[in-house]
């Protein structure tokens, strides 16, 4: 059972993620999400001490939610190309965002890159997650360099995220989905 | 005959490139301009009005270095693939700063694509530098899909950045550097 300071704690991470999404982590202040949330700000000091309390709950959350996608992945398909496949519908089902905002991992990374060694290495646990699933699949189908594929993988994937957004040019993001899902199915064991 | 006027404008505009690129346009502030430069911020009002004005020159700026360097890749080679590959060991005379801090030019573009229009399409005219050059080279091969060809170019160099830099990984990025080498090699017409 949720008490009300479970759920205020959720609204908080949750305005937080799509503030840090749409504006970037820089550009959201304390009272930008005590504004969303409607929550006074001397009472969500209550939840998160700092900004980088909060950026820490909403990587854990966008861990869990990707750990979810994941499993829809693993769940949609018996092979491990496939599930590549389903992974990569994943992302087209979110062509919108992606125009408009681009990746939410990959410009958190790309913004925090900048930042210090411990708002790096925590923004990039979602990069590890995701890593080191597309691994396992690259490792199931035979490939003995796996974890390069996994790294080019989310290396395409990042790329149109940047193009896409930089242009907001749907018709590219579009084209370039088609693309990934060509290049998933023409990899071939040497 | 440089004016200490033109002086004074210059340096301000280098140190505002270096700390958009290594800290961010958004964590730049006018006095970490004005302390880099040693220039009082009562004085370069004088040059620059907003922020925005500085980032416009800061972006004329790239455009100019990026011109220079493109002229570099036409005299390196009379053949476009040779040119593009140029342009390849353009991006490989940086790996440090680019596992550092990420593509300025595409870093930029992910910081200002969550704000306003103004500032996202003077972000992206470096892009649009890089595409344009990148479109004739293959239009010169023979390739129908030239642009495309140059959007996909431009992706698979942002997308390499973007991993090197979250994870900070040199080695990353100096094997998907000469994958990008081979890609360009292997691209046939039809």
């Amino acid at each position: 059972m949720g008490t009300k300071g479970d759920n205020n704690r959720t609204r908080i991470i949750e305005a937080a993620d799509m503030l840090f999404y749409k504006r970037g982590y820089n550009q959201t202040s304390f009272s930008d999400i005590a504004d969303v949330t409607g929550i006074p700000r001397g009472n969500f000091y209550y939840y998160f001490k700092t900004k980088d309390d909060i950026l820490a709950a909403v990587v854990e959350a966008r861990i869990r939610h990707y750990e979810e996608a994941l499993v829809e992945c693993d769940n949609a398909a018996d092979s491990p190309r496939e599930r590549l496949l389903a992974f990569v519908d994943n992302m087209a089902s979110s062509e919108d965002t992606l125009v408009e905002s681009g990746c939410p991992i990959g410009s958190l990374c790309t913004e925090l890159a900048k930042d210090t060694e411990a708002l790096q290495s925590k923004s990039r646990e979602v990069f590890g997650l995701l890593r080191d699933w597309m691994c396992r699949q690259f490792e199931e189908i035979g490939f003995s360099d796996a974890n390069d594929k996994a790294m080019d993988m989310l290396a395409r994937m990042q790329g149109v995220a940047v193009m896409a957004s930089a242009f907001k040019d749907t018709e590219y993001l579009h084209r370039s989905i088609g693309d990934l899902r060509n290049w998933i199915n023409s990899l071939t064991l040497n």
